[in-house]
């Protein structure tokens, strides 16, 4: 296995962008190595397997998805109220639809996981690392609401997420503006 | 085209099927000729293109998910209170999940449509249509919350869907059962 990290993090980063534009079943080692405009047969020094390659993508997609120090540290400026927790949720959904690919992969992901065991191990632990990390961070922060509004939230806003990057039409911004001040409202 | 109602049913169902195993790049003619085990060449005759045959699953999952009669009227029935919605919301999230190949490829659909505009407009008037169509049966029901009580139950219990069939160890099934109670306690 080949270990420049530079490498081999612009190829994860190319089959993200492939795993978003042709879906699981087109993320070859041939189409990361077109993407990442490298010569034919570097992504199969880097993987052991797809399955590597899969798993991977997963770590990296989350990675590129946690916000920066600032952004950590500004949850713990300003009022503790609703008007605030609204404010972070904006900024959260905000984030996430700012990297659709990221979004998108990761949901081609969860599809795969269905068929792939190994994956789906992976991708549960790390789901249930961000759900912890959520709840730990908002009973920190002192804003209102429980470890299950921090839940919920995270459900309906991925939902919410989902329908605005797959279906654009369905709902328009301002609904989508209230739809997360609604949500907010009603689970703290 | 051909028309035999039963054969083209037989052929999108067993569409779904595939999509939901291999994915919207693996959705062929052939592989729907193999899964509904008719000639090779029949789907080819049934449907002008495999953006018509992507449209026609579509429609058809709903058609699959859509309560029967005695569901829709189960709705007037019992208390208007919201124990009652629970026990309705308790029968969407275990109906929808029997349908896992549905849930799935209705997934597979939305990633695809990020790709195809002519899916895109037809699924998004299709879920467009089950919104409404869910936010005027709450409201003739008399049951406790108004229009934004539905569409946040929507978001929450489709991701919560999507968390228990792709990734089924993430929550188990007596958290499932306490987060649809408390979404439906703190939405209404």
């Amino acid at each position: 296995m080949r270990t420049n990290p530079e490498r081999r993090q612009a190829l994860i980063d190319a089959a993200i962008e492939v795993l978003a534009r042709e879906g699981a079943r087109g993320l070859t080692f041939r189409a990361v190595d077109t993407q990442a405009k490298v010569p034919t047969g570097t992504a199969s020094n880097y993987f052991s397997s797809r399955d590597d390659l899969f798993t991977q993508v997963g770590g990296r997609i989350y990675e590129r998805l946690t916000p920066g120090d600032d952004t950590l540290e500004s949850v713990h400026e300003g009022a503790r109220d609703a008007a605030r927790l609204k404010e972070l949720m904006h900024e959260v959904v905000g984030r996430v639809s700012a990297f659709p690919t990221g979004f998108v992969a990761l949901l081609e992901l969860r599809l795969e996981a269905t068929r792939r065991p190994e994956l789906r191990a992976v991708l549960t632990q790390r789901i249930r690392a961000d759900v912890d990390f959520n709840v730990a961070n908002h009973r920190e922060s002192g804003l209102p609401g429980d470890d299950t509004s921090v839940k919920l939230l995270m459900l309906a806003l991925n939902w919410l997420i989902l329908e605005r990057l797959t279906l654009p039409d369905l709902y328009d911004e301002q609904e989508i503006h209230r739809l997360v001040e609604e949500a907010v409202d009603r689970v703290i």
